[in-house]
């Protein structure tokens, strides 16, 4: 049986730290893992199964003996270490937005669209988290009764913007629990904007930079991620989709209100709720009469996709509402990432 | 000039408490405050215009003198004691959702329908906190453009549930702060329904008890107030109307993220804005390159209702996306229901 060499790139983030767990009581034979980081963070020791690995600052030549690279480094270390990985041998599945819109990268939920993995070329796109709960729970919809048109609101937890993120929240939450002066915020609602903001107590409805048309870069990401992963297409006019996403005190487990209009007009929630439940990597949590919907809190450490609150427009046919929430860092990002590795090897693409 | 006899029922209460203060930089003349709250509450002192005033326990006849009410005690007291207000030669403006369906009782934002006022019969109702924000910044649109269609996603603040609400947050808040387990929840979602979750860190699509149709009944109300409010008939098929509504960890300031279509084709999102900018009580803050947006805590403490984001759907011609936030206490509550009592006062209703 052949054995993998698997690096970890960005091995101490949030995301990166949920990989090597995953990786632990993964399918795939390891034969050794490289952990990889900045200069600044080379050093740190991570246990993986009982054993502890130093973490090495991540250099083209890092990638020389690498089967498989799981990338969750910034966008920029992406594009210039992993271009380097592929000419090294390497297979890389990258979590950072770097390469998900080229041609011919594939951008790959395991559930939805595991054919285009055949396609790539060393490196695979890992959807932005977002996209990656929300096309899960669309895709079994559209095979069975076509969709037309999407319309999306999200609750994205702040971890989504990183482990810094996360610190910043509860920063701000000791502050107002313990009535002292707010911490000036530094990284959200997006480090990469020059105006920081306070996000314990607040809404602020912005991920990632704006577009000259107004949207966020990370509504971009929904309406052209949903479209390449459904449809192959970044640009599918057969499906229209537009995403308005916001940012919330919480921690883990982004919310998603998604409303959407199917084309076969027979549908009903019954339906729906019934092809969801036989659905992989989804659980359906809805059931009203006895307050069960899909939380934040319960859906936090779980590898599943929740759905529930799905219920027809009452003046519109075809059309409806749900409420979805997932981990963002386990199936929004780790869990994705491990998926299609998994896939690769089984699949033998790599 | 007329100098009247108000009453605050429900003085204590999170929205009692803002009328009062209100009350003070109000232009009506006022005669004696009276302020009225259920037996426990009653002995407690409050403060109007640097005088000490002690709280009453409401009963029929504490009305005998009143010329009006302002209500914000729950739907049963209103339903036991604001008829016997009426009886007694009272006009009682009303914040729960007791009258509010009532045909002959009128449902006023004054800045868009303060007209039905002159039909009312006694009692006046306040609309629902989340309603009220919406109409406001739709009606405008309406007005100008026509509107057909309205899909609206709401992130709502605890203190909507009450001050018990409010505590609830600040204590779970507090217990994650100091890594102690967490006390059990006993209001939220909402104390009318048998569960009760955490809010804090965490995301409840559950706003009041569900209806038979798998909506909440704050979902309803959304739609049917929009309804009654813009177009004078709660059932109006003219106007399509469908909405999910979900807590979140925040104390004040509710956001709602608003998908609409016009009926007038040629309208832009810059006319829309440019609309708004001149509407009443609306204050637009839309600049993406200056990251200008609503947000919760920017919003909080202030009369007016913030709108920004707006936007149009890259697809779809004629629909648009905005983002509304107000001080749900405030424009949601004490300030449109002062409002009311204004125009009354203002218009010889009274």
């Amino acid at each position: 049986m052949t054995k993998y060499n698997i690096a970890v790139l960005g091995a101490t983030g949030a995301v990166g730290r949920r990989i090597i767990k995953l990786l632990e009581e993964t399918s795939i034979p390891i034969n050794h893992l490289k952990l990889l980081a900045s200069a600044r963070s080379a050093g740190t020791t991570l246990t993986f199964k009982g054993q502890e690995v130093t973490v090495e600052e991540a250099t083209p030549d890092s990638f020389a003996d690498v089967a498989l690279v799981l990338s969750s480094a910034g966008g920029n270390v992406s594009k210039r270490l992993l271009p380097e990985a592929v000419k090294r041998g390497a297979v890389c599945i990258d979590n950072t937005s770097a390469f998900r819109m080229e041609e011919d990268v594939p951008l790959v939920v395991p559930e939805v669209n595991a054919a285009a993995l055949k396609e790539h070329h060393g490196i695979i796109a890992n959807p932005n988290c977002s996209t990656i709960q929300m096309v899960l729970c669309l895709e079994p919809i559209r095979r069975q009764f076509g969709l037309n048109r999407v319309i999306v609101s999200t609750y994205q937890a702040v971890s989504g913007a990183g482990q810094s993120a996360i610190k910043e929240l509860q920063a701000e939450n000791a502050a107002l629990v313990n009535a002292v002066s707010q911490p000036t915020p530094t990284i959200l609602p997006t480090a990469a904007d020059r105006n920081h903001y306070q996000i314990a107590g607040n809404l602020l409805p912005q991920i990632d930079v704006f577009e000259a048309d107004g949207y966020s870069h990370e509504e971009w990401k929904m309406i052209h991620e949903t479209k390449k992963i459904m449809l192959g297409d970044m640009d599918a006019p057969e499906l229209k989709v537009t995403a308005t996403c916001v940012r919330v005190p919480v921690e883990i487990g982004h919310g998603e209100s998604v409303y959407f209009e199917v084309a076969d007009q027979t549908a009903t929630s019954a339906d729906i709720r019934a092809l969801l439940n036989n659905a992989p990597g989804i659980v359906v949590e809805d059931d009203p009469s006895t307050q069960l919907y899909p939380q934040a809190l319960t859906a936090a450490g779980r590898k599943e996709t929740f759905v529930g609150r799905i219920r027809p427009d009452l003046e519109t046919h075809g059309a409806f509402n749900m409420w979805i929430v997932a981990d963002n860092l386990l199936k929004g990002a780790a869990w994705n990432t491990v998926q299609i590795a998994e896939k690769l090897v089984t699949q033998e693409l790599i």
